[in-house]
């Protein structure tokens, strides 16, 4: 049986950075925080590697490495972080990736020793230029929000909206590792075969029903066998940490092809994720108590624990902007379409790595799960248009006057994520965004 | 507009080589195959590495490097070659494979000069164990065979088996990497979630309904930009070569979690191919006229070609033999079960790799295709049992008295491949083989 992550002096929210932008109110990423991506200076010839977010500024675990600041097991986990790819120090597991960020709390705290040494190894976000933390060696998409699964399943079957399976199985399909990008890797329309309700043939050309999916990543960290399922209680020590995802979706496309094996080309076009993994360990004080409605059945024996109910959710609160060519032309701030939380979410982390593994699927480091859409219970925490604007027939109105239905070329989606309550410290994930190019 | 692989001098029928066991009747590797594997010998601590079968031999590739036979272009293939794995020989695109395989023709034909040097590059397949011949990054699951789909769906639907974008789509879906394994790497009955039709509730326990699936894998040499779209002009200039593969597949597992979003952990727990990648150059002479009937929807632009016309078939015959606990115990042979042809399928590789990237999709060397279950149009050459035993509902008599309607524990599925034609020399697969171990 694990613990998990318990808090710890990293959590204490009266901690402060020698980095001051750290201790700015609102801002992402304070000492509590301390997420990874991997960056270089924009337009160097550096080489990608590691780094650890405080205030506006970027640790270079390359250069902290060699900081002498550092040793034991953080040093080790530092190396691991100095590469192009997180994956080796993802698979290191909970006690090393504990050690580093204990080793980076103290050493960025207000009055620590090491702030000399370290300064030299800050770089600040603004000349950063990120890519994929990692090697994402297999992409799994889940479906965990009830209210999108409903509200999508009413427009097909008005009557009885969700299939039978839905409360038993956390429903999960393989998605396309090669087409996830980072942040800001903007991206053609896609092209594909579709078919009007009401015509005989499908036809050919670019997308006309083009939408975002407001999802999280979640990142495996250590991963196991063939053969050897994890279980449920378990299952967290597995997971290294959440960032925010764009599932990219072309309806319209989707709605031709995806019978009987399900979503394909409507979803390979592109995934956009945030360049910031915020660790789980930096979320322990977000946990949430994890409820199943009691007319709803329970879960199976291989998806309940009593830790999962105590504490299996992530309370995170995710939203999503527009930013529209005229709004950019006009200097208009990015409209919000919709918030939620993933707390709502009918399956928990710990629940889908149970599932994924429980018929002896081997998951790697650097795996990512995709949440599904986290709409919230009510409509105006729809993560999709297909859902806020009724899949087309009802318009949403911007605040300049525009009208959307899907998403129009030059249409910039930025999705944010934070989590914040009372006697804990604000983290935030920065933001995930990719503009939409036209079809060639 | 490309010409694909033209038949050129390693593709005579005439030649033979130096390595006597290559020259037998009905052997596998004849010098006109050359296929590549990734071996190491049994129980050793050697680096797995490149090999290309002759015979009953294998040549080490990375001994082939050191030993002063090979110069310019062959040179730099075999010290990609040399690597754990081939991705780095595959992404060097069509040219430089050909040029590897016309110099190792060359020096393995009878009376080269070759002989003596490259003797002491041998190593006896009987010695070697294999390994994945390649990081497989992404692994995408098609379903070309008409015959399967329809003889599946009319289980569902028997008035309409096949669903109105069966014509029109390629349909595909993603697959699952990680549980992708080499021949002989036998695995646990999977465990998972499944309903019987006349349940109320579904239950938990060991897989009832376990199926292989005789299908090939097809191996992306050079990818493609993401945005930037495969023509099917030049699709087969991308594909590396092509194994035997076995899809296993949990039948009611898949039954109760497929809806909405497709096959997911009643296919991830493994995913089996041969060690061996054949060609598409050794597959030159085996390419095949590709028609489709004229009552049928004709291709869309993007996936309709004169060269795809004229010969974007292959015209393999692929076949299933299953041994028993039972035939193991009284020394009996396996017993065939069903054979096809690949020819028979109702969509092209080339149509394959042109569909998959037309809406923006980047493939990457040592990227999978599996084909779908290959069944062919008479019940005999169904490649599943779920056709077989019609859903269980006809148990298949085995020639040793044995009935099955589904896998058994302790069941050895075996699968061969092979082309010959008069003219030409015959080449095969190999084969891949795994055995059902019994759950947890």
């Amino acid at each position: 049986m694990s613990n998990n992550h318990l808090l710890n002096e990293t959590h204490n929210p009266d901690l402060t950075s020698w980095v001051e932008t750290a201790n700015q109110t609102g801002c992402d990423f304070p000492i509590q925080n301390l997420p990874f991506a991997v960056f270089k200076r924009i337009g160097s010839d550096e080489d990608f590697r590691g780094g650890v977010a405080i205030g506006d500024q970027i640790v270079d675990l390359s250069a902290a490495k060699n900081s002498g600041v550092f040793s034991g097991v953080a040093l080790t986990a530092l190396e691991a972080c100095s590469q192009r790819e997180l994956n080796a120090f993802m698979g290191m597991g909970k006690a090393v990736w504990s050690a580093l960020r204990l080793a980076l709390s103290q050493a960025l705290s207000s009055g620590s020793s090491a702030q000399q040494k370290l300064e030299s190894c800050l770089v600040p976000q603004a000349d950063a230029e990120f890519a994929l933390p990692c090697n994402i060696g297999d992409y799994t998409d889940f479906y965990t929000s009830i209210h999108h699964a409903t509200s999508v399943g009413k427009k097909f079957r008005p009557d009885n909206p969700l299939l039978p399976n839905y409360k038993w199985v956390p429903i999960g399909y393989h998605g396309r590792s090669s087409s996830i990008e980072v942040s800001g890797k903007d991206f053609k329309r896609p092209k594909g075969q579709t078919k009007a309700p009401t015509a005989t043939e499908p036809s050919f050309g670019p997308c006309k029903r083009l939408d975002y999916e407001l999802e999280i990543g979640i990142f495996i960290g250590n991963g196991n066998e063939l053969g050897e399922p994890i279980t449920i209680e378990n299952a967290e020590d597995h997971v290294f940490g959440i960032c925010l995802f764009n599932d990219w979706s072309a309806r319209d496309i989707q709605g031709w092809e995806y019978q009987p094996l399900g979503p394909f080309l409507s979803k390979s076009f592109a995934s956009t994720i945030s360049p910031w993994i915020v660790t789980t360990e930096a979320l322990a004080p977000y946990k949430a108590h994890w409820t199943r409605d009691e007319a709803d059945p329970q879960p199976m024996p291989y998806l309940e624990s009593s830790q999962n109910r105590a504490s299996g959710s992530f309370d995170i609160n995710l939203q999503v902007l527009l930013e529209t060519d005229a709004m950019r032309l006009n200097n208009l701030a990015p409209t919000p379409l919709s918030q939620s939380n993933f707390k709502d979410s009918y399956w928990t982390v710990a629940q889908m790595v149970a599932h994924h593994t429980v018929n002896g699927c081997n998951l790697r480091s650097g795996d990512m799960f995709g949440s599904g859409t986290q709409s919230g219970p009510n409509p105006e925490e729809a993560g999709s248009m297909l859902e806020l604007s009724n899949a087309g027939a009802e318009p949403i109105s911007l605040p300049n006057g525009e009208k959307r239905t899907f998403l129009e070329d030059g249409d910039n989606v930025i999705m944010t994520g934070w989590c914040e309550k009372p006697g804990a410290a604000r983290i935030g994930f920065g933001l995930v965004e990719a503009k939409i190019l036209p079809a060639d």
